[in-house]
C-alpha cells in the first residue's frame, strides 16, 4: 500500500513513521509512507497557501490551487480525467482514496479502517488550524474523516491515527505474538482484565481462578468480566451484539446486583 | 503545565512535541513535555517490562512494577502516601492526573480536554499492543481514556492527541489569528463552508452572497449552512443544543426539502 500525506509540517511524521509497527511495515516493504509539503505547490514567490475568507471573519482558509496541484502531481494526471489505454479503453487503474482530515468528517471507526485496508493508495490532506476552501471538499476528496469530537491544532495527528490503524491490518504487518491479542472492538466487547507476574504485588493479588489451571473456568471468568466491563463502561457496544443465553443470564445478574447496591446506598 | 509520557517508544514524540503549536508552547515555557522510557525502570538485567498472562492465552501483559516505579520516580514519592509539611500539615500539592491510554477508557471529548487543561501536571501511560496488568488500572491511574472506537498499535498516538487538544487550550498558546477561528464543537455545530481566493477556480465559483458585502446576510447564510451540515452529517450534535426560533424554522425547511427529494426519487 502507498500512503501519501500532504501537510505543512512533514517533520511531525518522522518519529511516528520510523518507529514500532509502522517502521517495521515500511522496512518489510508492505507500506510506503511519504509526507509531502504542499507549500512546494504554492505557485507563488512567498509560498503562500492560505488567504482570508470571503465574507469576512477571523482565521485563514487553505486555497484550492496548491492542494489540487499537489494531489495531481502525486497521481501523475489532472484529477477527474480518465487514463486511456492505447486501445482507447479506460485503464484499470484504481483511483486512490483522497481523504480530508477535518472535524466535519465522518467519525472514524474500526469498520472504516477495515475498508481502507483494502485500497492500494491513500492520500491524506491535513490542514492546520485553517479551514479548507469548500471546493477542495466538493471536487477533490473522496472521504472526509474525523477521529473524534475534540478540537486539535491540525489534521496531522488524526492522519497518523488512521494510518496506524489501517497499516496494522495489512497482511504480514503484525506478527503472531501480537495479532493473537484479543483486540477490543474486534470482538465487540471491551477486554477482560489481564494479570501477569508477580502473583502478589504490594499486597494486591492475582485472582485465584487465573492460577487454577482450569481452562474452561478461566474462559468463563474472562467472558463474564469482559461483559461486566462493557456493560459498566460502554453499554452502547452491547446493542446489536450477538449474545449467548449464558451471556444474557450474566447481564441479568449484573443488573440485579446493581439494583441491590443502589437500594443499600 | 507539566506533561510526562511513559512509553517504550520515546523517539515517536520528538517530531510532534517539536513542531507547530506544541513546539511554540514549549518555547514560550507554557508547557514542558517529556517522553520517558519506562524500560529504564524494569529492575532486571534484560530490561523486561512484560510477561505472559496468568490464565493463559496469547499476547503479553505489561508488569506492574516498572510502571509504578516510573510514576513514583516522577512524583518523587511512593504513590498513595501524603507529603507532610514541617509543621505536620499536609502539603497543598495537587496530585497529578495519571492517565492510562487504552481502548477500555472513557471516550475523550472536548469537555474532557477542558477539564484536563485546568491541571498542573499530567502523566500519561502508553502501552504498546500488550495489555496492562489490572493492578495498574486499580491502584495507580486516575483516568482511563480512549480517543475513539478503533484499534491502534499503542497508546502513543492517543496520548499525543490528548496532549495537543489540552495544550491548545492553555492561556497564551494560540495567537489571536488562530483562536479567532470558529472551532467545530465549541459552538456545538459543524463549521459552515469556507471560501478564499480565487473567486473562480476551474469554473467553480464562490457563492455570490459571500461577495455581497452584506454582513447580516453573510452571517445568516453561514448559520444556515452550519445547521445544514450538522443536520446532514451529525444530527446527534443538534440534540441538547439551544436553537433560536429562526434555527428551528430553517431545520424544518431542510426536513421538508429532504422529504420532497425522497418522493421524487
Amino acid at each position: 500500500m502507498r500512503v501519501d500525506v500532504l501537510t505543512l509540517f512533514p517533520e511531525m511524521f518522522a518519529g511516528v513513521f520510523g518507529s514500532s509497527i509502522l517502521g517495521k511495515a515500511r522496512e518489510k516493504g508492505i507500506v510506503s509512507l511519504n509526507a509531502i509539503n504542499f507549500r512546494d505547490y504554492a505557485g507563488n514567490k512567498h509560498g503562500s497557501v492560505d488567504d482570508t475568507p470571503y465574507g469576512g471573519g477571523g482565521g485563514m482558509v487553505l486555497k484550492p490551487e496548491p492542494i489540487f496541484r499537489a494531489v495531481e502531481d502525486l497521481l501523475g494526471q489532472p484529477t477527474g480525467e480518465e487514463t486511456l489505454e492505447p486501445s482507447g479503453e479506460k485503464a484499470p487503474v484504481r483511483a486512490p482514496r483522497i481523504i480530508l482530515m477535518c472535524p466535519q468528517g465522518e467519525t472514524f471507526t474500526q469498520k472504516k479502517a477495515e475498508e481502507l485496508a483494502q485500497e492500494d493508495h491513500l492520500v491524506f490532506i491535513c490542514g492546520h488550524y485553517e479551514g479548507y476552501d469548500e471546493r477542495i471538499r466538493e471536487h477533490l476528496v473522496t472521504d472526509e474523516l474525523s477521529i473524534g469530537d475534540y478540537v486539535l491544532t491540525g489534521g496531522e495527528l488524526p492522519a497518523m491515527v488512521v494510518i496506524d490503524s489501517v497499516t496494522r491490518l495489512l497482511p504480514g504487518v503484525l506478527g503472531n505474538e501480537t495479532s493473537a491479542v484479543t483486540d477490543s472492538f474486534s470482538t465487540g466487547l471491551l477486554e477482560y482484565p489481564h494479570y501477569t507476574r508477580p502473583v502478589e504485588f504490594r499486597g494486591w493479588k492475582v485472582p485465584e481462578i487465573l492460577l487454577s489451571g482450569h481452562h474452561a473456568n478461566v474462559d468463563e471468568w474472562r467472558r463474564q468480566e469482559a461483559l461486566r466491563r462493557t456493560w459498566q463502561r460502554r453499554p452502547d457496544l452491547l446493542e446489536g451484539l450477538e449474545l449467548t443465553e449464558k451471556d444474557k443470564r450474566w447481564l441479568k445478574v449484573l443488573q440485579e446486583e446493581a439494583v441491590v447496591k443502589r437500594e443499600k446506598e
